[in-house]
């Protein structure tokens, strides 16, 4: 039985931070062997990230073209099987787009994009061709994350009314961009959104996760506060559920101190849940009329969903990464039942994929436009 | 020198939770004595109140024109000072206009009045009168909150960019109304608003006090969640300031689970704050390149506005009772010092009145307008 | 019916900190009246004090006898009927001893007296005069203290087996003493003990309280870590309970950073319960098998021991002068009970006395005897 | 320049908790390849093991014997290079010995040995061969762990006067041991103790770490709650340091309800600091007369140390898989830097290895001697 998938990685050469990610969330569950990669347009840096990372030679490609072509034509049992995309989002569509038409199953890093244009067509060559996409939306990988879903679609909150989710930052703060800023400021490369489409999608599929709801309008104030800064960098959102739950995101990248405090928190009926990326292995329910509850990562009484995304026993904490490497192996788990032909376990299928893509690049679409509106609500 | 002021009292009978409050915080710095009162429309139930609290029988009157006209004829050295009015909003404006009208200084529960029109009267008479006008907005007694607007005067954040205040309840969650949310729900007797009103005014004033800013439109989106309520129960505000910030106001009575977790985050050009009252005798102070600071109630390194605030030493947490004393304190030290002809302390000073009403009123017009209409911003 | 009563307060002049928070404490709830003082071994002092606090001059007394012999004379419904002894240590017994013998009840700050003997003594005195004595070991005030008790005494955590207590403060962490830590640091004012007596004897107090156990036997590391200081500063001690639990208990006044952070942990067969000062208005209960719970001030689940000694709605944070007034209101409702030929409730009836006061002074006598023994354990 | 080192492992195979963790840890950072191992004495099992894991068939050996006879004569730039032993304590010695003495580098789990006299047979053994050995105190390896002892070294703190470390579990609490208790309470597997080896080690290696400072006595209370238990679930221990400061060890197995929560804090002349588990990524620092500071994993402002250990951005949480890929990382690259004739860096030589397991095994012999000894201190 097949237990390991072979992968290639595009882009995520040197000094490129979320590669390099990207590789140990690969790595922790021991599902993947890189064996390829076309780590920058640069041939040069590219064949340096492959030493680095022990590929042969011969697999750290020049461009990601060639990296497809030639990989295409190794025997199926060299040949690579995931192509992981971890470029700019001007470089997603693409590369994608080729892997899948060539047969490969596909990583992407959020926004899916660069347009929802480009994510449309992607999800149809995605349906086309039948490959399996993943898309990075890491803290839904998150056991509590998932935990907190369970408890709502388990109905334990009653319906839902109020959502609020926010992903405040601080690192853009000022006017100095860096090499991480750099790309994400610049509309050619990062689309027509900054903050919003760096983090905004990021709350965005995290209220819809974990509430099992859908967005219909959005009312939304999208400030770009450093002077001369090319996109947004803050911004309000007011929503609308399709249940006629309401709700509010706020996504910022210059609340100076801030680090990456993602925070969901969704009232029902009868209690509301909290979970915020700072203490990432608690869950907190609250009740009406009894005293709240947390749930922990590794608790004896969480649902499969959050334990089979879990290494350690309670109290040993799993972070960020291994919220990453829950999207990887999840998706490798559903790969690989499928190479085996075995139904994937319901616990493995549940990871971000192209739909979450096009429901992120209509939220980018959405909210841009709301921001330029003097009219208040905006269907989706 | 004068060292105590004789206080009555209007509304705050049996079942009437502020009014107790109002009284332990008159009491715990002992710079006030209760002399008489009109707790209650019936005049039995006044007679009973004012027994209980160990009144002369005939200074418990059956109305407040009785008291505030009984009173003006008692001996200057034996009459009320300041009346302290705790009735529901509809039953502020007259008799704070009679009370200050017949010399009394006035205290009065939040929001000012019941509509714009009479809190514009009311600050006019006071103005007219000269005598003095307490609002009791709470969470500005609490010394870090006190600490935290000195941070933001002093400029240690830098200019401000962002504020998100936020003041979530539960309690009417459900559709069953108890004694104190029956008036809070009732338009004749709260005004046009209900969340809003009762929380939605504390957040807006813990905004503007704390940044030192004022805001100058908004955006709103205003809720009745529970079927068959009369007036919202939940609302999430988009603001922008005038120094060109902008911010969100987060108000819910509904969100089942929360208590009264008032909270505010303000972030400037350096760093950003945090208040909450859960955890109210801390300050967090977030620097963008530096350790985060923890300010602490009673220690020795705040400014005189917080220590002036604090009793007990450093530890020994001090709550929304002595948050509510200080108000009654400051008062009353405003009050005695002008009566001793000496000039207040600056701390004595910083005291909600009239001019944080009127802000109060022209909130809740210009959310409830917000809230009904497709137009995107309210000027204010 | 009798609704409350007239108190005198021996000590508690200028400078000093409890006597002020005494007088908060007794007035928060109105249930006492300060009718007359003894408050400084200087008749000026004294009489300034009065001053400032409203007495009638008369009623300010030059010393502790004058005031006890005075008082005894004056009309039965106009004589003082409570006294509070807020001195040093060293100044408790004799007044203690005086008011009791001739019909007044009388409150203590802790610990009782300046030894064990005189604790002996004084319990002697109160069993045969059958007046009251409330010993005001405030950490049992807190509403969250008194919900922990219950849940243990219920059997809620089964047999208990493992205690851990801690007291850590800084305010002693360098050589130079102030007003407070004068006497505090003084054996002749303060006994054998320096932090064991000051803070040791609230964390032994509060062990007993909240597992309803007993130390039967304890091994101390008892030290001076301020050269020159004349009494311990710093203590950690092994405890073992009648029931076979064993314990640690930490006390520190060195602790540099550290302010008045009272913690305690009981572990029993079923789960863990933990409060901290620090949090004063949560009361976290840990399952073996089931998510942590957090019981919360003014929760509609608590027990009538919470709630009873509760003011305000969940949320809105009480703190350690309600909890310091609880005491003062229970003893009072339990005195008022007596002089209404009433039952007073199970609820006012908690509060600490004599027998707590000689619980504690055993401790210090134990504690200070085992830190200079080289035999481990040392019995009860 | 070599980059990775072979990696063979010693236990680990089926339901075997820590051997998972091991691997993970050497996978993080790809400084390891796993080659070969000797997964269980069942070579069925160890077969099995293999195959999941990928190794070449005839490198899942029956025995540690083979396996280290057997890669002894493969080709140097095939055979393993560094052997992870993971077994229960009594299986330590004889295997590290042996690979030792056959020129391989050791990884070995905590408590080192199954006796003090073993470890020192170690330890000698370690010095003759020259070879490497790393202890895996995971604790050590957090970010914050190591900023915590850098802020000490520095002399931030002024000297160290009082230290409490802590490690409570509840996951012994009933009589029933599964699969992981069995060996811990296991005298011919584990060793003279129980808690006091598997966790008591941990919590006494973080003491000596953080502060630097050596145990020169203690004083333990050592129970064994859970009746029919062989070996102790619980103790609380009085330490002395080498420069006079004392402190205070408990560590228990039995605290229900409790998960891995150990922490630590050290207080010295200036202030004082504190860490713990469940918030792995922040470390407090209080000051005498100044507001806390709140460090943060990933802060740009914390030492080369911590900074070395760190892989994401602040605020992205790491956790204990991290913690002990950085000690599989920094024994990496110092052994890495052996074969590349380089000078490893100082960061990367901070590791527990062959002193810290004398120390751990040191403590527990004095530990356990002095739970049974009526003497009130043992020396070290």
């Amino acid at each position: 039985m097949k237990q390991k998938l072979r992968l290639g990685m595009i882009g995520g050469g040197p000094d490129a931070f979320i590669g390099a990610v990207h590789r140990i969330a690969a790595r922790i569950d021991d599902c993947y062997e890189l064996v390829c990669g076309a780590f920058s347009s640069s041939a040069e840096k590219s064949a340096q990230t492959g030493a680095i990372l022990g590929l042969s030679p011969e697999r750290a490609y020049p461009s990601y073209q060639t990296l497809i072509e030639t990989e295409k034509k190794l025997p199926e049992n060299v040949r690579v099987e995931v192509i992981s995309i971890v470029t700019p989002n001007h470089l997603h569509f693409e590369p994608a787009k080729m892997a899948l038409e060539n047969g490969f199953h596909v990583i992407l890093d959020k926004p899916i994009t660069l347009s929802l244009q480009e994510a449309l067509a992607l999800e149809k060559i995605q349906q086309q061709t039948g490959k399996k996409l993943l898309l990075t939306h890491t803290y839904t990988g998150y056991p509590m994350v998932k935990e907190a879903r369970q408890q709502v679609l388990a109905g334990k909150l009653g319906a839902i009314r109020k959502i609020y989710v926010e992903y405040p930052q601080g690192w853009l703060s000022t006017a100095v961009e860096n090499k991480q800023a750099d790309w994400r400021t610049d509309p050619s490369k990062s689309g027509i959104a900054g903050a919003m489409g760096d983090i905004g999608t990021h709350a965005f599929n995290l209220a819809e996760y974990v509430s099992g709801l859908s967005v219909t309008k959005l009312c939304a104030d999208i400030n770009t506060v450093i002077e001369g800064r090319r996109l947004d960098d803050d911004g309000a959102v007011l929503l609308k559920f399709n249940n006629g739950a309401s709700g509010v995101l706020m996504a910022t990248q210059i609340a100076a101190g801030e680090e990456n405090n993602v925070k969901i928190r969704v009232y029902g009926e009868k209690g509301g849940l909290e979970w915020q990326q700072v203490d990432a292995n608690s869950l907190v329910i609250k009740w009406l009329d009894a005293p709240a509850q947390t749930y922990r990562t590794g608790g004896a009484y969480v649902s499969s969903f959050a334990s089979h995304n879990t290494r350690t026993p309670a109290g040993h904490p799993e972070g960020y990464l291994e919220a990453f490497a829950n999207l990887y192996r999840n998706f490798a788990l559903t790969v690989l039942a499928e190479m085996n032909q075995q139904q994937p376990a319901k616990e493995a299928l549940d990871y971000p994929g192209v739909t979450e893509g096009v429901r992120g690049m209509t939220f980018i679409e959405k909210v841009i436009e709301s921001g330029k509106s003097s009219q208040k609500w905006i269907n989706f």
